[in-house]
């Protein structure tokens, strides 16, 4: 084992206690990025000189004793919508050639406080506006698709080639690659993690997420994102009970929702399986397991495109207009259509939004989190743009993918996806492929989203371990 | 002088003294109605039977002490948007052929718990969408536009068909009748005045306004309709100066915001003459004038239309789509129009509206009022559909009458109109018209504005006499 296979907590944990140098952790995972991106493109660009500056800096700042933070040297990829003072903010898009950002966005600066160790920007799908990312390939098995749109976070993070990560999430951006490259994935709750500096795809939707290899690594990069925020927020919060305790594996008095409609349908045999089996971990260990019926379920889709679609084109409008020809195909198609979408769709989504944000208020006076699939599928082959479900009917790769996870960013909730094991899918025979569970809270109830998350994993006994692109999966290639 | 020529504060006071019956009151104005109507047609329904009723409970209550309200036994007229159970809310349009409210609106339930007698419902350009009242003729004179869309309401009351009169205002249209016909309009802060009940032709640019004959009568009402929260809200204001002294003609310390740009532009002299005039009475008073560069003025058209047409579309899709002929033209056709807008225009509107809310939050930190004219036109001639100004450029009616409005209903921000005189139009011989002056102040500033309003009639010797439809004007005819 490498010091890139390390989980954030155990290589911060080693780092505190003087046996592992940051420089020696950092020169790890520049060397895993080294042997992964020929086959995986996870990073638009690698920040070598960075990353090292850094670690040798925090080397001294162990060696001086000054006050630990548990980031302290931890190597971090940040999706390319994510502004670092004197590097280019690619959005991995043609459009922005030349570009330069002035300075970091708040996120960035956090992290930077914090001590973490930048070793590259990440590749995403073109300004975000895709479930793909067409650059970069899945870390398990490097013939199917990442997921996106921070499918390189995702990947590199799965690989060993960060060591946690970020991502935006619009409309399942951090939830869908991390469940399809089995890592763990955190959409916090809408306004928590600052977005100046943060390229936009749909304002009234877009979240900075987290991507781990553990759902104990989260919270110190969610206290350094927040600068504490989201401990106050929860201290604020009157539900007593989400307090995570010493016995953190006693679920006892949890209400666990368990959807009875809209998140099981359409969703593979596999995954299906493999969530209702963590479910009935959270079961065993005292929650009290709920059926839910999910609100307007038949119009999340129409409200998530309805708000995406003009924002995206609203933000886009200028360059839309002067460089069409710099936009990827698909990118631009979407957002040329969004510039004829009647303005009394937008608004019916936007009243829409309003009366499903009520009803899941009300949902969740019923239950303390939502347990569910993250998304229907594991991950598809390269360019297999369509799914067929068992009654014959035919989805987009891209419906399937936001129909899960759109629910969150229409109402801001807090949404974890956790791996919850692997699935063989249907008429494959390859070694099964990462699944993912979401936990859907209260606003700012991210600690009892951890907590359960922390829970499953102490049961299954989760390590955390990279995905290996030798193991046999890729070797078929 | 007749009972119905009454101010309503003039009136409450002869009630609860006892000089006055609500009987004779009502009967007063039953009676103006009926000699007026046939000329100005204000009234979709007069509801006499109701208002004898209201006016015998009311003499009762007088008679038996009961704890005595200011609009006990006073008539009032309601634009036919808002909702009085029992009796048709037709909007004055064809699409509510049939229509029978089932429960109070609740601004009609907090009159009639007042005590407040309703003698009819007034008409509206159809579902408020105009700004010409076509169905009304102006209180002064019959030849003219009565302004809309609340024309029913500020005519009652200008011709003493009314004691005061409930209108809605999304673009002035409270305000621009008033000041057509010479009476006092306000449009109070965006959600103080609920709107439940009543019918809606832009969510987040409607508001339930007041018209009145004088200022002084305008505070019983807005007591009556915020069930106190006015009050309230203006006593939470950390703006101590606002609150209205045992002197209230002495303005000393209040600093009076006069448009350089935007709100004298394009304005008929006699008009500007009349308000400058009254701002002057203002600095006479001992309050300190100062310039103002009102912001964003550019885009307030294109603010205020981006965001009515779709929001108005959206209310009337089903109607438009199973019964669209019963729609006049001129409002059908906006109402089709709304539903090509493309959703960007309608986020630029959405998002142009925070930075001018913004902006003219940071206005009013250097002023505690602004004053300016109200429309910049008296009443035009019926059918006459632009105006052609100085320079030759030429304007719409309903553009110029939207015009200086808007910016209190984009912003939210209270706008009272308070009639300044006469001024006669350009190339005109006839006897004077109407002029408004407009007085803008911060969220729930309504104490401050109607100070200032009381202070300007009590200097200036207003009577609130109605207007007499047999005056030289009328005959004229």
């Amino acid at each position: 084992m490498q010091p890139a296979d390390l989980t954030l907590t155990a290589a911060a944990e080693l780092i505190r206690d003087r046996h592992l140098s940051p420089v020696e952790l950092v020169e790890s995972v520049l060397e895993r990025i080294e042997h992964v991106e020929p086959r995986l493109n996870a990073y638009v660009t690698v920040t070598a000189d960075r990353a090292r500056r850094a670690a040798r800096e925090a080397e001294r700042a162990v060696a001086a004793g000054t006050p630990h933070s548990p980031l302290l040297g931890i190597p971090v990829g940040l999706k390319d919508l994510i502004d670092v003072a004197g590097l280019a903010t690619t959005a991995s898009s043609r459009v922005r050639r030349g570009h330069v950002a002035g300075t970091d966005s708040t996120v960035a600066a956090r992290l930077t406080a914090a001590g973490a160790a930048l070793v590259g920007k990440t590749h995403t799908h073109e300004f975000a506006y895709g479930l793909i990312t067409p650059q970069t390939r899945n870390a398990v098995d490097p013939g199917r698709i990442a997921g996106g749109s921070s499918g390189g976070s995702a990947v590199a993070v799965a690989a060993g080639a960060a060591t946690f990560a970020l991502g935006t999430d619009t409309g399942g951006s951090v939830r869908v690659p991390a469940a399809l490259n089995g890592v763990v994935g955190l959409k916090p709750t809408y306004g928590l993690v600052p977005r100046h500096g943060v390229t936009s795809l749909s304002w009234s939707l877009d979240h900075v997420g987290v991507l781990t290899r553990t759902v104990r690594d989260l919270a110190p990069v969610l206290a350094a994102l927040t600068a504490g925020a989201a401990d106050r927020a929860a201290e604020a919060d009157p539900g007593g009970a989400d307090r995570p305790g010493p016995e953190e594996t006693d679920l006892t008095g949890l209400r666990v929702g368990v959807p009875g409609n809209h998140y099981f349908d359409h969703v593979e045999p596999g995954v299906e399986a493999a969530v209702r089996r963590a479910v009935d971990r959270f079961a065993a260990l005292g929650a009290h397991l709920v059926e839910v019926e999910i609100p307007l379920a038949r119009y999340i889709k129409a409200v998530q495109w309805g708000l995406m679609v003009p924002e995206a084109t609203a933000y886009h409008e200028q360059t839309l207009r002067t460089a069409p020809e710099r936009y990827s195909a698909d990118v631009r198609v979407l957002l040329e259509a969004g510039a004829l979408l009647p303005a009394a769709d937008h608004l019916r989504a936007q009243r829409a939004r309003t009366l499903m944000r009520r009803a899941w208020g009300r949902l969740f006076e019923t239950v303390d989190v939502i347990a569910a699939p993250t998304i229907p599928l594991t991950a598809v082959p390269v360019g297999q743009e369509t799914v067929t479900w068992a009654d014959g009917s035919v989805e987009s790769v891209s419906d399937a993918c936001v129909r899960l996870s759109a629910p969150a960013n229409i109402t801001g909730l807090p949404a974890l996806s956790v791996p919850v094991g692997n699935a063989v899918p249907a008429g494959d025979s390859r070694p099964g492929l990462p699944v993912g569970m979401q936990l859907l809270g209260r606003p700012f109830a991210e600690p009892l989203l951890l907590r359960l998350g922390r829970a499953y994993e102490e049961v299954t006994g989760a390590s955390g371990q990279p995905a290996r692109p030798d193991s046999d999966a890729a070797a078929l290639l």
